[in-house]
């Protein structure tokens, strides 16, 4: 489907207006269970790198933005020009973590794939989805769905610490099996 | 707190594996009731532009990836380039219409900001907060927290058609008020 029949489609507005075009779809907000656990999980086994956290004391909950860049040298080192850059920036994954739910055995946290349902999943590109999938294996971590099971071949979904789903694919056709 | 303070912070590994480096937090998936009304919302109130859609006949369910970009000529034109660009992006928001909940009076999804909790919110952010909301009451769009709500004077919530929430804010401080 061409572009402009995309932005012919029923309910799209074809011509974006003027004061939308500096918004940026900064980040996603979901909460985890034990913030060490996620930390450790989407710093080791997906790269990122955490670049700013608040701690709400009165509230009880701590707020941690991560980035996921190939070259940290992009990421500002003085605090502050680092919080406006984070803010400023597209494909930003927002922890929360509720103080003491760490202490629960299992997360109390709802993946929202079996009712009721609502968010589905993140998704993380990969260069090479075959060898990323290897490399998960070999780091022990949880498949939702392999890139053997199922109809669809050429994606996989591996869980984070709170079993929420995370799609694993490439942006370019893989070779035909 | 450091960039260094951060990536020392417990769970954190200090250096990504280097196979993580051409990783990108591709997408966000959500589903939606109606489809039409979502893709109004995105694209006439945040200025999403639909740069791919994929109708799944069988199994009666719709894709459609969105873009936040000010400046639409960095989207391809060619079909397929367009596909693996899109999949190579930071920040991409992916609605999924499962054929069938448009006839439904109201959303059959959840936003996880009630029990069972767990996704809390997208959030897009805006080069005046203030500006931004004044045009969201313009165009008689749902609050969750105006400005003036609740004791964070600095963020605002909107609710998309299923009640999702999307979070405002701007990178800069505001002027003490």
């Amino acid at each position: 489907m061409s572009l402009s029949d995309l932005t012919s489609l029923p309910g799209v507005t074809a011509t974006p207006d003027i004061p939308t075009r500096r918004y940026v779809f900064n980040h996603t907000m979901i909460r985890v269970r034990d913030l060490t656990a996620s930390l450790d999980f989407y710093t080791r086994v997906l790269g990122f790198t955490p670049v700013y956290q608040h701690i709400f004391e009165e509230a009880a909950f701590t707020i941690v933005y991560l980035v996921l860049v190939g070259d940290r040298s992009v990421i500002p080192d003085d605090d502050e020009a680092r919080k406006r850059w984070v803010l400023g920036q597209p494909g930003v994954l927002e922890l929360t973590h509720n103080h003491g739910t760490e202490t629960l055995e299992k997360t109390p946290y709802h993946n929202g794939n079996t009712e009721p349902r609502g968010f589905g999943h993140l998704c993380v590109s990969v260069p090479d989805v075959g060898a990323a999938c290897a490399r998960f294996e070999s780091l022990g971590v949880t498949f939702q769905k392999r890139l053997s099971e199922g109809c669809m071949s050429h994606i996989a979904f591996i869980r984070d610490p709170d079993d929420y789903w995370i799609e694993i694919l490439q942006p370019t056709p893989l070779p035909a099996g």
